[in-house]
């Protein structure tokens, strides 16, 4: 009896992923190897480090100079004032900075640590990768070859992972979204009782970037989930509709 | 080429749970009917609200005697002052209460909306469904239960919807874990480039609840998940190893 299974099917990627490579190209070569097709609906979970990757947002951290507040704080923690520095100057502001932890708002409205620049999981550590310039318009590009080249309609996320208050631990949330609603309104609807539903909306793109990260691991390479078998609605929302414009009571 | 696919598999519950009711007679059932059977290894997502059910914690909200000050700022946009005072009565304390909105820690340590109280989804919305006072032991017995009568090791996870502060739309977050490490800790571990992690924790328990939510709505009567193939680090860890003690900057 099939009540609605969804699989999460992780994609394997041999190469590393360097600037300029097209990641549309390496999926393919990918699906090819671990004999998969992409179906109609899909939603192609991508974590957002290949595609900072391919679209060059590397940084040598040696051409950095940290400003001398950076040095300072950092030097304090411990933490490679360098990647304090990027942070900073990728930050539309900080929210917090206390205790090592650095807080920030991206350009795009996202609240996390170290506005998304991250020096882990490349060459030797050297280098940093900072957030897809356009996560939105990146998923938005993938999503419209993919329709072109392999004939089908998907939904793409770009995830990250980013801590929360109150919570230990990391969880993956989508960064850039095309082809879904990222939220799913409940309100006015009814549940099974007939009890009209006073919730708001879920965000059903921050759960499935959850669920892709249960199979895109740290130590492994698979920096893409295939969601299969998940009703998605259709629709032009972007990840911008995941950030509290208003009513947020802790901005 | 099975790299570790994972299977979110939706477990239907025919009839509505009542107080006493014995929540793993109700699940074989399910699952028969489905012609599923528990495996070693799966990971059963149980929704709080037929946990909270089957130990009796709901309220019939006539009962419910506000205090002044909650009918006043109830009254004041519009909700339900019964709800607003159980949810005072079930805090520890409260984190922000402004524009209408309620948050809270819960005994238990959570942070989340009206104490997790919740009106809605139970018969015509004249009673409310309370947490259940220890959703870690709640998940322990259900986990002990199903070694014993069904014959198999899985772990148990109780899970809520929570909203979050800076996004929008509300998620699903673990309040109840056993059997299972809620934390991966990736802590001195290697990368593929053999770059050692100095990330913290990956907060899985949650990420399994989200998956969950991708298949239990809020509309079908599909409260339990079984989530199948993802490889958890066996444990004796709780839900609160989740709760974020020190180093919160939000608190």
């Amino acid at each position: 009896m099939d009540l609605g299974e969804i699989r999460l099917i992780p994609v394997y990627l041999a190469d590393e992923i360097r600037p300029g490579d097209d990641l549309l190209q390496k999926l393919v070569g990918a699906l090819q190897h671990q004999k998969l097709a992409l179906a109609n609906n899909d939603v192609v979970v991508v974590k957002h480090k290949v595609v900072s990757k391919s679209e060059g947002r590397i940084v040598q951290l040696e051409s950095v100079r940290p400003r001398k507040s950076a040095t300072l704080w950092a030097g304090r923690y411990g933490i490679d004032a360098r990647v304090v520095e990027l942070a900073l100057r990728e930050a539309k502001r900080v929210v917090r900075q206390k205790n090592g932890a650095l807080i920030t708002e991206t350009r795009h409205g996202f609240v996390c640590a170290n506005t998304g620049v991250d020096a882990s999981n490349v060459d030797g550590g050297t280098t940093a990768v900072l957030l897809p310039e356009n996560p939105d318009r990146s998923a938005a590009r993938l999503q419209s070859r993919i329709k072109k080249t392999v004939g089908v309609s998907v939904a793409i996320i770009v995830s990250d992972s980013f801590g929360r208050p109150w919570r230990e631990g990391l969880c993956e949330v989508a960064i850039g979204v095309a082809g879904m609603k990222p939220l799913l309104d409940y309100r006015g609807k009814r549940d099974p009782h007939g009890y009209q539903l006073r919730a708001t909306a879920e965000a059903v793109a921050d759960e499935l970037a959850c669920a892709a990260g249960l199979v895109c691991g740290k130590l492994n390479r698979t920096p893409i989930c295939i969601v299969r078998g998940f009703r998605y609605q259709p629709g032009r929302e972007s990840a911008r509709d995941l950030i509290r414009k208003k009513n947020d009571l802790f901005r």
